[in-house]
């Protein structure tokens, strides 16, 4: 593969990742992830402290599964949806296997009675399974600008 | 043409599109889309219910130049501008004669005023003809996040 | 160089500028200009106009500096923050020596108790050395689409 595919690839993925959730392709979701990954939404504060902790934190493909299921059954899904917007990803360092990149976002969120509001802003970090023809992400950071965000973060960013 | 060449041919029309009408350089508008297009404004719901019609409906690319028309008639042209932000396209299907892509954007809406606001969420469904040198749409949805629009809806999206 | 390399250094330019400035790491910024630089950031009124002064005007490296180095003296640097949001850039022109570019942004701001808004709209008017490999602006215009800007422009744009 070329480093031209490659880079292709990842932004394919970033972009069915966001494209995914604003479809309300929940079910979807784990699949943008390897079994042994690591998921978590944070702030800026405590990423920069070194916190391992977050808002959301999943250690594994199976606990992804597992929040999607019990989001479902609160039954609160439609209330609101969100809309990403994900600027180009750089590409920080990739060998055979793995990729670093990041990107910014802003996400906007579409309340059911269309009230639509600026959601969230950060950054993506991620790393990504570079190795097998189908990316995945090995690892993605949701690094929040604001440490004030809303309660109703139930939908994964 | 090369798999590239077609990519950043199809980057480059959604990008000059949004340039157009942020630009103010309405006139210039209908030339994005081949003669026998069409250009739909619509919301989600409407979208996925398979509704046809939509807040703004154009059938072929006389429409259009007419629309431009009676809107710079009406003088309310300069009462506000937009800023497009459009994430990275998808390319979806192609073949030689038309490609299909998607693309999330955020449209700030900027008033005479000097007032800002977040106006509209959405994504653009595209077909492009691919098989000319310059590329035009066969078919813009507008899909919006919200049905709850702005009465104020004249310039195109 | 190939044309796609000298697109991916350009793009690879506009988004560690973005990131240099989101991340606070503002001592850095000057480095993205070459030493006879050009940076104003004006709106587009003015811009329209022919003005060549604007919000912030610096007609050289040594001007940037001086300018972090102030900012930094006052130090109210930690009060906000920005996030960028660059669409893709378009190159207009190119030859051995020199890109015009030109891509559309948003910037939100980020207060230290969180609260987030839309704080500018607007597009980058780029020119840039090409003819080293670590390209560098020759001319950054910042084109505010508001002529409303907050009083609080004191990080870069």
């Amino acid at each position: 593969m070329s480093a031209d595919d490659v880079r292709l690839g990842i932004n394919e993925l970033i972009a069915s990742y966001a494209d995914c959730i604003d479809d309300d392709r929940l079910e979807e979701w784990p699949d943008f992830f390897v079994d042994d990954c690591r998921y978590l939404v944070t702030d800026r504060a405590s990423h920069e402290a070194g916190l391992k902790h977050g808002i959301i934190y999943c250690a594994s493909r199976g606990m992804l599964v597992d929040r999607v299921t019990s989001m479902r059954r609160v039954l609160m899904f439609e209330a609101h949806r969100y809309r990403h917007l994900v600027g180009p990803p750089r590409l920080l360092k990739i060998d055979d296997r793995a990729a670093e990149t990041r990107a910014n976002f802003v996400i906007a969120r579409i309340m059911h009675s269309g009230e639509t509001s600026l959601f969230a802003t950060g950054r993506y970090l991620d790393r990504i399974d570079v190795s097998d023809t189908s990316y995945r992400f090995i690892e993605r950071l949701v690094v929040l600008d604001s440490q004030k965000i809303d309660t109703l973060l139930v939908i994964p960013l």
